[in-house]
């Protein structure tokens, strides 16, 4: 059975608290549940979420460490300014998908360009939560 | 049953035949096939591919005359440099995801912006030919 | 007398059917039906919408061939990233007024520049339908 | 009837002292004179030119003040650079139509940009002296 | 007893009579009188608006040679295009701290930078009137 | 009474050690004294400092789920990089003023935009620590 | 013998039809004849001339299912901002030279740029026509 | 006789008041005391300072409708922003020789571009007060 | 005996364990080690890496406040985003010398840039984990 | 019998030496060799080398003082950077092709533009050595 | 008496020869004769042209070394990519006026700003042969 | 015993004569001597130095002929702007430090990107005279 890291940043503690008119009512408690009740059997779902760019950093050299077998990544606004989170997934060697809630192109200009992309087989946007799920059905089928 | 259209851009009538190191070895009608088969019974996809991106801005004019229920589109170049697909889409009011089968990201810069993706719901990037179902299945849980 | 081409781009043939808060209710053959009653026994008019690049630049030189007297244009989304048409005007030699319906000032950035404008005698923006009959006057008062 | 304001900036009192090649032969007063003929009856024309972006700004907000129907305006070079008299405009609330005698695209790449159009219904350009006459149509048709 | 002038830009002759929803319906007649109802037996205040560059840059030079104690600006328009204002404050040599009514980084991109701030002590924005009252309490403390 | 937070960025722990010919000999420790003692009774003041991004992203959420009644900001070298702290003001929805204590007008480029200054009422900028008082006044006066 | 499709896009159907100081007095028609001539029995020329991208794109796939030995493309217009063409190019795999009748780097900056080029062996341009015939020449060598 | 005009615009009539340590400690009055004793007998010298745009404007038009043979101007601040100068002395058809006190490629950015310098014969910056003698030396010399 | 603080920022805890063609095969551990042997007697080194920004800026504090005689950093990823680090170089005096292992040049266009290198007395790029040790002679020698 | 000078300009002396796999193994003695043979009794070739900026301008001059009848140039990184060449080649007044034995179009961003080239007849680009024939070709038919 | 070295670089050496109606017919032996005339007795000219780059600042070394007292300098197409030459002056510390014949401002966007200018007194420009007059006259008053 | 060459560019030979607070008061002889001396049957040391980039790329190509070990560049000026050195370097295929006494990072914008740097195997800048012992260091371990 894979071992799939699904990391959250800043800010996406907060899922379901606020501007639920943007990105819905939904928890990350509830999201997790969601997620973890779907793949149930499929996959062993490592959750993680931080506001500190500084311990993504350290959680996906630990989920390398421990052999994980891909990563689903929503960095919130790192996405767009983070080099070490970057270089971080370029050395775990991870198979990645990225996910964005809401649709970046939609929002302003510099939400638009993703650092971390590059370093992501691919990126899922504006799906909603449904990005998650599509993530993890992608990488479970490799 | 939803009726949804299937878009393909320049080139892409070349899936399968060309740089199947990049793209895959599944033709597009392979790739129309398999879709077929996977929602059968659950939506009526009406699948079209063209060169011409005035024939795509015509038909998605049709289907928005027909009533459809959603879009997948696939503009392949003309992704970055359309302003008129823009317009086509945000002139339909379907809901419309778009697809690409490489990550876009990895790509030459000029590749990195989308300007039919803010007419959008959401995008799906780098997922290879998998992008197509997710976006599916995204359209037909709405 | 005078022989004018009214040439209409990508998505205008949706006039008065999509978007009728922004562009009005009157359809492109209503349009060109009350330019036709305003202009008649004035000035022969030749209508011609398609949302194909390639076929507008065609129709314009069977015009310049034809020896028609002036062009009134709305290129719409290709206003802004066509230099086949910019160049089918250039060898044209034929007097042309660009028309916008709506304010290319007021929406977004990149509609703000015009690459065909250029290669025309001036532009009317904003002005909604009256656009087209004044760019007429001025072409019949040459 | 309604009071509609023509005010042209910087310059333009020298209109067909200078460079008549490119503005042609017509003064101000001739132009005034013209337009004055048109419109008898149909308006009041309150005109007025000056140099100086103060004054201008003074004038747009008297004729607000004295509930003027809308405005005319060719302000030449502040066209490009004054963000007063898109103030002015923006908290006058009168229609106004921008018109430029000359085609501003076909002059210096900083002629292209207009930062008081998006304060204005529309713009005419390069239509010479009838840019003024077709401004102000298209603001007794409203 | 410090005097300071209270210098005030394009528009804002306006204050309180357009735009109410967004600069409030304070006259600037009725803030100068809150500012000399304040600021009693503290400093003298010398107020000046005007929609003329020059007017201001005069008055600059004229409160230097008088040897006024410090000012307060909010230039409007003019702070983000004026260099001639910002030579002026430079040449004068007297404290200033420039106001914004609005948060100017909620306005559109050319409002985020101002050319007259860095000849300025400091700048407030944003915190409406208040600001010239945050203003004049700073001065009066140095 | 009124609950506010008052947030100090990375290295602002160093006020008064380092540099104070720019940013003067008050300790951080001693300005929190001043504006207890200031605002003693008016409003109860909630200090925080920290290098790290993450915890001032925590902090604020925490303060909003607590429902303070508003945010004095100075978030020093993040002000002009984070996303994140942009996201969570705008997450938080308190009234928040941004403070810097030297002017960032006169600083090196880069400084001179702020990305969390969209998500603030307003902002104050070199006036020393006079601006923290300003802020606080102006917030308890909403 | 070796196969060489010969496409040239948009308006170069007017060959010496417009502007003949700049293109010269050949058409279209004279130049084939030229070619035809000069390698009769070296090769077999296909030409191919639209004004549609989407045409050339059809006919580039076309000639390469056909097995050609190479291209000699000149694209007009759209060289300057056809992705499209391009990745047809790169999956077409033939040897292609761009060709320009007039010197592209003497015309608007615009032009100065080659989409298209990167996916050629190289490029001629402001020979004139003998830029096509250098072409071939080089391309037969091969 | 030649009639020069010798045209200073804002902050110029502080020379010699403010910033000697950059300027000098001449003041307007005694330069141009020092070029009528300079140039007594061979030019008649017209002086005009003003720190309003427009009232340079007009009296370029008044010198140039009374025939002048030639202008000396030292825009200052409005050198780098003036459109409406720059239009103002093309339609004066003048020569004119701009002069700057301080060498402006040792000062901001921005101020090392002009844009009146291209309506100019030629520009002297750097030479302090000698400019304007350069300058005029030239102008009596053709 | 000289103190030095000896800094490693985001991933280089990866060390020898990842990306070992780019990096070499000596962990961090190893490096330090090697370190130590090198300069055994000649100076304390004091090491420290984190994967958090907050975290090194307390660490360059803490150095600074227990007077150092010097730092060698390798931000990582950081060396191109963070002005804190950069600020707090600058608060701290000490003098810096900045490592990077490969060769900044060679990567992509972002990294070619350092945001701390201006508040250092240097930086060696490229030479592999010879610049930490190039770096410790320099500041051994001062 | 027409005289044409042949100048390479920096790193054309390695031509053959280095990077075979890119510029081919045939030397810069060898390629004239060729040349010679091939126009040998057609037109007397010039032949000239040098890393020397000034040198390869004194001998533009020499030839167009010496009334040559045209110029094949590839002045390698000189053709990017080169104010001076360019200059040379207008004061020539000299018929002038531009070569290059790779694509620039292939290579660094930087080699996209050339700043001689608008000074040229045209250009021929990534035809390897038969660049070279072509231009004499192209020159000896004028 | 003073010692000025008059400095003139690539392409000078043509004056007089070609594009007189830029340049005039005046050659670099007429312009040196013309300036020994004028300033015999009072000033040592000392007068150097090279197409040489490094030429130019050998000798501009040399005259340092030598003491000279001023410096006059055309560096022609070097002036806007010079680097070395702005460090030979800055190094060189003698008063130096930079000169150019034609109006830079009139001619290519990249030869309006000058690398070396911020390194002298100051530039004349356009003002034809009179400028280095001009300029000497300036250095001897020094 | 290996062979490296030390290359010193533009301005170089100045050193210790010009500006000792930047540069230090020790000539480029006096460091030749230096690194002579602490080398001394550890390398022999090729030194040269030009104000010529043509000498320069001759001297390279030399070195590589040679079957030099390695080379120690300062290029100066040189260093931002050569493409010709930076091809030099290419075809050299030698192991290649850049040195620059001075941080380049604490000076102009445009000296902070090197154009050869991507050639070198790494640089160091800032460490004074030391930064060549670095480098010689590096290469005789490689």
């Amino acid at each position: 059975m894979k071992t799939i890291g699904i990391l959250n940043g800043p800010n996406l503690d907060r899922l379901g608290k606020r501007e639920p008119e943007i990105y819905g009512a939904t928890t990350l408690a509830q999201l997790e549940e969601r997620l973890r009740a779907e793949f149930d059997g499929a996959a062993r779902l490592e959750f993680f979420q931080s506001n500190h760019e500084g311990a993504l950093i350290d959680r996906i050299a630990a989920l390398a460490d421990a052999k994980a077998d891909g990563l689903v990544v929503n960095f919130g606004a790192l996405t767009h300014t983070s080099v070490g989170l970057r270089d971080a997934l370029l050395g775990a060697h991870l198979p990645t998908v990225e996910v964005h809630i809401s649709n970046i192109y939609k929002r302003e200009e510099f939400r638009h360009k993703s650092l971390t992309a590059p370093a992501c087989v691919g990126m899922v946007t504006g799906l909603g939560l449904e990005g998650y799920f599509a993530a993890l059905r992608f990488l479970l089928k490799q």
